[in-house]
């Protein structure tokens, strides 16, 4: 069954509008006739069932039915990702969505090519995965921030997962065990508080931003194997561990 | 540093001529001059230190140094995969290098779009996955073959992680507890032998087939979470669970 988003309030009888685009969708390209069924959830009232009641110029109309599942948000972890190009950047929106993210926030490192990040898009990539995967709301994609800032607000209670490309590289600057990267399925333990997985850019973190997220008491950093991979691969292996070992995938 | 793959023989003092594209993009695209350094690799010799000896009006001769790491394979996985349009298709193949897997053998199952398949430019997408990712041999990626002519041919030795995005369907024909889906990491615990993941085509598989695979000795079905994936996220997700519970992320 098609799923589509919308902004608009969904209870049983009230009349839905698609946006031009979907009408678009539902008419010309799926050759929905009056009467088809599709799923419609807006972020808050949970997925309902609702029918093509009348066909016009200008698109059509939807009646919302019943309700089909409840509204429910997924376990909470969120996506820290560094600013990687386009192609990349989009496949990582729609994969975290696929895989149960909350929230999408992208941070600008040392070594982030500072391109203009065209946030509407990332958004839209954003809801139709949402759409595609099942859920019933839309993850947010947050505005680009320097990582220093984001770190210096971050919630004493939400763990960050830092996936550290560099793993156990023995020269670097800290020492002990204090700060050590291990595999993430022996650093991910079962308990409480949220969490947020965070992704470097192409070129990894500078030094200096390894030796403070090391020395940061929310920060666990684990390693993602010893093939070198690239920032899309990554996030998704990373948001996959995170699912089978402490998420919903359990 | 550059990686390359080469088909030619590699030990101390052989000189080495790059294919036209690698020396355009050694001489072009990087502008690296003569003395400049690289590693090569060949899928038998370990990776070795070259250098760019001469630099002529048709490409340039490299001098092959000392190796710099042995030959190795890693963990014995293998992808099997269901043909899926190509952009998903050309992701798949990439990512499946960088995770580590042997071998693509890619399927034509009941669902599969039987859209041309060009073997040579995946073997070229796996080739680059293995320069940039640092593995010293290249995964081969086999012609399709029919699900059934596979299957009848298996290693009774090679068990099969069938990623069945079906899940638990208490409507399924299978009774009991037999070919029950499991979370990846509940099902797959560590052990000898070799394995593969197989990942479906966008239609999922067909009834009879996972009936088929849910019966076969060698088959491990697992759950990869009930969010809906595409097949490129589910085979990413699938081969991290593998490499990070039986595989060389330990």
């Amino acid at each position: 069954m098609i799923r589509l988003f919308t902004p608009d309030p969904l209870s049983a009888g009230v009349a839905v509008a698609p946006s031009p685009e979907q009408s678009r969708y539902l008419l010309s390209v799926m050759r929905l006739q009056t009467g088809a069924a599709l799923a419609l959830f807006n972020g808050r009232d949970g997925e309902w069932r609702a029918v093509i009641e009348t066909i016009g110029k200008r698109g059509c109309i939807l009646r919302v039915e019943a309700m089909l599942r409840p509204f429910g948000l997924p376990p909470d972890v969120e996506l820290v990702v560094a600013l990687v190009k386009r192609g990349p950047l989009e496949t990582i929106v729609e994969k975290a969505v696929e895989l149960g993210v909350r929230r999408i926030r992208l941070v600008l490192t040392r070594r982030t090519n500072a391109e203009r990040v065209r946030l509407d898009r990332l958004q839209a990539i954003a809801t139709e995965a949402a759409e595609q995967t099942g859920r019933v709301e839309v993850p947010e994609v947050s505005e680009p921030r320097k990582l220093e800032a984001l770190l210096a607000d971050w919630p004493a209670d939400r763990r960050l997962m830092f996936c550290d490309e560099a793993g156990d590289d023995p020269q670097a600057e800290w020492g002990g065990d204090q700060g050590r990267a291990r595999p993430a399925l022996d650093a991910l333990k079962p308990g409480d508080g949220p969490w947020a997985v965070l992704i470097g850019p192409e070129g990894g973190f500078a030094p200096e931003e390894r030796a403070v997220l090391r020395g940061l008491p929310f920060v666990t950093p684990v390693t993602l194997g010893r093939r070198i991979l690239r920032a899309d691969t990554a996030a998704i292996a990373a948001l996959t561990l995170w699912q089978a070992a402490l998420g919903d995938w359990r």
